[in-house]
């Protein structure tokens, strides 16, 4: 096992514009394993309830994503239902109704233990914490939070980012843990706090991450068709942790061909409804994503007169 | 003469969260000008009345700005004053007075004529075209308009539109011109009015530009202090006209390289009020901005497995 996730298995009933889908496979979990797996193999910790539909396991594990840690308990499965905006930028919850997930304790697989990268997606920060003292010493170890846990549970927080090498924020989320509103002063504060990157997430406008080589700032791929924008953020994730698992992730080279696996990855998954677009092999169409984006990004040095 | 800007020379008076200046040299060709300089000759058509500062007139001189097309009227010039919200992401107008700017009517001075490149600033698109009409066969022809033309005449916008080689706009003003939200969509749309390129600008986000090459994706520079944000649009005109005026504007490669010049010259006029960072000579200082930039964007191509 390369990579560990440790997060949400959920069923999602998505709103968007132009069409409703009901009980899709959602969470965390299922978006960050199902694109990390383009890159190596993941094993999930996460719990569902007796309600869960076989063809949702089914589908993880025909990609050869490892279910060991994947607690099937009496009771529902997460349920998130959401509605999106006419221009899909802004989304409302319509219903979160927890299930099983409200008990959930992470066991982690003594398979997962030898794992190269942990991503610790959005949940409690005490769940993260319980996760990090099971897997002490991991290569790399990528977080996740959210506004919710910052200001309910600031501390345990800050524990958690004390302990992480990467961080996964928005930019409100940098914001909130710094009062800070300008992304390039906020992120040199949170990297203050531990992480050695930060990586601020921007939704169509990209993304920046600060580490000790500097700045990296990569622009979202422009998309004609967007359908549905529900784990995006968490694909980006899965793309870059994914990546970096298997090479020296500290080294600059590593970490930027990392973004442009996430920026690619998340610009494949919001084409289609739910995890559709991850789902299967991409390899081409990540590829030439990727050179998509290098096209659209280089440029030699201007000779100033 | 390489670059010619018809536009508005103006006197600003801004008020941000910081500070208040009162009549500062302002106005899209004051910007424009000062930015194109650092790459070539500059001649500026425009208007100011009989209270305009000598001071003024002197800086962009001794730039070495040619000021034959710069008509000195009887009235008052050009005076607007601002005020920006605390993040200086926006900006309300407290006062407009046109004053000679009313009745400006452009008069291009002959040596003006074999010029490379001209930039037809946000102004009367009346005016732009009778610009066109006095400046035959020019090179590279950049224009840049705004809602309130878009709204107020569009036929005439359009025609205009239908002239211009490159068109720069923000991603409010692509949506007045196409009713598409997504600049995605909405720049291949504006493309088919006329403009071989269409360069969307998105303030603390970067630029975008869509051409016979394809998209060309630009982040912003992050910078640790913003004081002022008037002009930053003109003077990344300036730096990306400026750069083209001597070059193959169709080419990507030069194209490319005069958006990371445009990028720079953005970022620096912001640091300082008014045009005080894009007064002086700044070369090492943009040389080594587009190398940060560089640094920050630059990547190859990931292996996926």
């Amino acid at each position: 096992m390369e990579i560990v996730v440790v997060g949400s298995v959920a069923l999602d009933s998505i709103h968007t514009p132009h069409a409703s889908r009901e009980r899709l496979l959602g969470g965390s979990a299922s978006y960050f394993s199902l694109a990390a797996r383009h890159l190596g193999s993941v094993g999930v910790v996460a719990c569902v309830g007796d309600d869960f539909p076989s063809e949702h396991s089914t589908l993880l594990e025909a990609r050869g994503i490892d279910l060991l840690g994947l607690a099937r308990c009496t009771g529902a499965t997460f349920c998130w239902e959401g509605e999106y905006s006419a221009d899909l930028m802004q989304r409302r919850s319509l219903r979160t109704e927890l299930g099983v997930f409200e008990s959930f304790e992470p066991q982690i697989p003594s398979t997962y233990r030898h794992a190269q990268a942990l991503f610790l997606a959005n949940i409690d920060p005490e769940l993260q914490l319980h996760v990090l003292e099971q897997l002490p010493g991991m290569p790399l170890v990528a977080v996740d939070t959210m506004n919710f846990w910052i200001e309910g549970c600031r501390a345990l927080v800050e524990q958690v980012i004390a302990r992480t090498h990467v961080l996964l924020v928005n930019d409100e989320e940098a914001e909130l843990l710094t009062g800070i509103s300008e992304v390039s002063r906020a992120a040199p504060q949170i990297r203050h706090m531990g992480p050695e990157v930060v990586v601020i997430k921007k939704g169509t406008h990209g993304a920046a991450a600060l580490g000790p080589w500097g700045w990296l700032l990569f622009p979202a791929l422009p998309l004609a068709e967007v359908e549905d924008t529900t784990g995006a953020g968490d694909s980006f994730a899965g793309g870059l942790v994914g990546y970096l698992a298997s090479r020296s992730w500290r080294d600059r080279e590593a970490f930027a061909e990392g973004l442009a696996v996430a920026t690619a990855m998340a610009s494949l998954v919001v084409e289609s409804f739910g995890v559709t677009a991850i789902a299967t092999d991409r390899r081409e169409e990540l590829i030439s994503r990727c050179a998509l984006l290098r096209d659209a990004m280089r440029f030699d040095a201007p000779a100033i007169p």
